[in-house]
């Protein structure tokens, strides 16, 4: 039956594109408020279309942007597959970097160029297509399938975790399926089964009430500079070690599998670091490149400030200073606990002779997915039948909440299939998707529900 | 003869607070070009004013606002004194915060508000009061005065040294008077026999050659801000101590009765700590609050910069980061030598990982004048004639770097004779000086002429 699929899939490629165009053209930037109509068109566009294929669709209104619903439960007794996806955009800005418009998606090399080809319209529009194609061929599914997506995962997906509580019934399922990542190369399909968590705060150092002069006052009052300094200094050693107390306890090591597995990976370190415009790596020691950004905790100083950053100097003793982190965090660890070592530990960094403020933002726990899982085995045949090629078994340092939330709500594993590329220039002008890989995921999400079924 | 001129003074009074309101009419802002003809307009008034009261004056152009020139050199074997003033004066931003606006000067309570009113305009329109009330009573001075008159000092006074080199013969003099400083306190005149010095840079650490996502990167490459964090905790211990190595090189340590003189002095701990919102002081171990604000060297950050530092958290690794540092410098420091021991410690402290550019602005030696010498002596007498009080001997932790240049060039003294106060808002929206300390003054700097001619 796949085969007919299959065939179908080749035979309405250029259908295909033309459909990924016409949702590409919708500016369904989150963060904007004027483009909230943008967002409600495209809402409806997608709620039409799964109608149009054969499921029955709906939008969820939310306290932002809506959420697409979509379900096809004809196949009782088989598996029920979600699948999660978000049809909001990053903002396209700057503009003038783009060779054509971010919404007039064009083709140009087998690539196709717009805001939002690769993150994630694209990717998460294979798997309707592959639904699209078992529909037209078979007019059913050999599994049942859910669509969730949603308008606001650019903006932090505020309101996802609401309506997945509200609405556990409904969303129910067996496995989740996720496409909002990347392959781990070109020509290198990749199942990510790890994720990094994310703890993110902000501490600030005040000292006196205003910026004093450093003439009448310097040496005799603490500089919250040069103290914040060395509290963030305090973190790590100078090898990169963290130094945090109870920072890397319950952290789960690396299975020696794993480092087996990462070490016989293609990876050219100096094309790594050449790429980023560094000479030498750095981190954690007794670990490699991969091991450090997908398997090992961090805390990184995202952002510093201190009195005057403008041109030429200026003699002040700055009144405060502020340093926002954030911290990856691997499984075994929470936001919780690492919150509270972080803040101890810069706590007892501080001095008497300033104060520090501590404010939390968000945290989320990192997910692990079973690798010998019959999904995994599942989708390791499908990216197989999709991109002719075994798909490599990785980890990504990012965090994606929806894994872990899913996990903790429904109980199920998330199958992280990237179609992307980590070139595609997400999150940058000139985002592109390159089609082959478009068509190559659609036929990997067909193989799949078939590979489900068994 | 100098009780008539005293009389003078003070039945001039008002005529004399006239004349102050007159000069401060004028919005001479160097820092803005809108203000340009204001400058000129205002340099115009004084040298006329100096014309009116017996002097021979001239405007001098600069490549910036011009210096006015006058004298009298009517003593021939008498000592010639320099006066050194500013006719320029600081932004009055933020304009709402002004009770009156900034350049209609107004009384309070027998203080007159306005931009420049103690800075500087008010307190060197003493010396030119006190030598009109000479030529007016007697028709001569018992010394030579020369007054050098700058429209540069609040940008820095470029053109200043370039204008003394060339003149070195019109500006010859046996010693200069300042009054560009404050009183110790209400009713506590005093005379500053130190400064600081100035070293400043700017220190900023390269990493990659963009903002990285830290879920992709983080962990795997060297942080900037953390770096630059490591490299400015290593500055000082964290008692307060600096510890670059040669810093401390050739400071010359305060002399016992100095810091004897300095306990002796009127200061209240909590309340210096009050003003400026701390409950404790913090600095150099050994050392009271004013030996470590006047007679201690420092090293300031006054400025720290990296990656995101608008609202709410964002996931990168900066591709930068940077610190401005000020150094104060006591006697005995150049800044050529603390610029040294200070690049050559942060490059030890650098790791290959990342890149240092250092890049240098101005510097400046600290002064120390002679508290023995007969000039000294002089303006003693004169301040407890014009103010009824012994003045008190201080040092300041700021930096007048003209008084270095008179030292070096002409080889003459300062009498850093302080008429304002540090409440007096200089710099900061409602300026205002006291006019009682604006009689006084005139009356200390007629007396210092007689004084200075013994």
């Amino acid at each position: 039956m796949l085969n007919d699929v299959q065939a179908y899939i080749d035979s309405n490629e250029a259908v295909f594109i033309e459909d990924l165009k016409t949702i590409l053209k919708f500016p369904s930037v989150s963060a904007d408020s004027k483009f909230k109509q943008d967002l409600l068109n495209c809402a409806d566009w997608l709620k039409k279309h799964f109608e149009d294929i054969g499921l029955t669709a709906e939008i969820i209104p939310t306290a932002g942007h809506p959420i697409v619903y979509a379900e096809w439960l004809g196949a009782p007794g088989a598996p029920t597959v979600l699948v999660y996806g978000h049809y909001d955009v990053q903002p396209p800005d700057p503009l003038n970097l783009w060779t054509t418009p971010a919404f007039e998606p064009t083709i140009r090399d087998g690539k196709i160029y717009a805001r939002g080809a690769t993150d994630d319209k694209g990717q998460f529009l294979t798997h309707v297509k592959a639904v699209q194609s078992w529909m037209k061929v078979h007019g059913k599914l050999p599994v049942n399938v859910k669509f969730v997506i949603e308008g606001e995962e650019e903006v932090g997906s505020n309101n996802l975790d609401l309506f997945l509580e509200a609405n556990k019934k409904k969303v129910a399922c067996d496995v989740a399926v996720i496409s909002d990542c990347p392959q781990y190369g070109p020509g290198l399909p990749a199942i990510t089964y790890g994720l990094r968590g994310m703890y993110a705060c902000e501490v600030t150092i005040h000292g006196p009430n205003r910026d004093l002069h450093s003439g009448a006052y310097g040496g005799s009052v603490a500089n919250p500079a040069t103290y914040l300094a060395h509290m963030l200094a305090s973190l790590h050693d100078k090898q990169g070690k963290i130094q945090v107390a109870g920072f890397y306890d319950g952290v789960i090591p690396l299975d020696d599998d794993e480092r087996t597995a990462y070490a016989a990976l293609p990876f050219d370190e100096k094309t790594y670091l050449n790429d980023i415009g560094l000479k030498v790596g750095f981190g954690e020691p007794g670990f490699t490149t991969n091991e450090r950004r997908w398997a090992r905790p961090t805390i990184e100083i995202n952002g510093l400030y201190s009195g005057y950053i403008g041109e030429g100097p200026k003699t002040i003793v700055p009144s405060y200073a502020f340093a926002k982190i954030t911290c990856r965090l691997v499984p075994g660890q929470t936001p919780h606990e690492v919150g509270r070592s972080l803040e101890t530990h810069l706590r007892q960094q501080c001095s008497i002779a300033i104060r520090m403020d501590f404010k939390e933002y968000h945290g989320c726990e990192a997910s692990l997915v079973d690798r010998h899982s019959p999904y995994m085995a599942a989708a390791k045949k499908a990216i197989k039948t999709g991109f002719g090629k075994e798909p490599l078994l990785i980890r990504e340092g990012g965090t994606i909440p929806v894994v872990k939330t899913l996990k903790d709500m429904l109980g199920v594993d998330t199958l992280l299939l990237g179609w992307g590329l980590n070139s595609d220039c997400l999150h940058s002008p000139n985002e592109h998707f390159t089609l082959a890989d478009y068509q190559r995921g659609t036929k990997a999400s067909a193989a799949l529900f078939t590979e489900l079924a068994k």
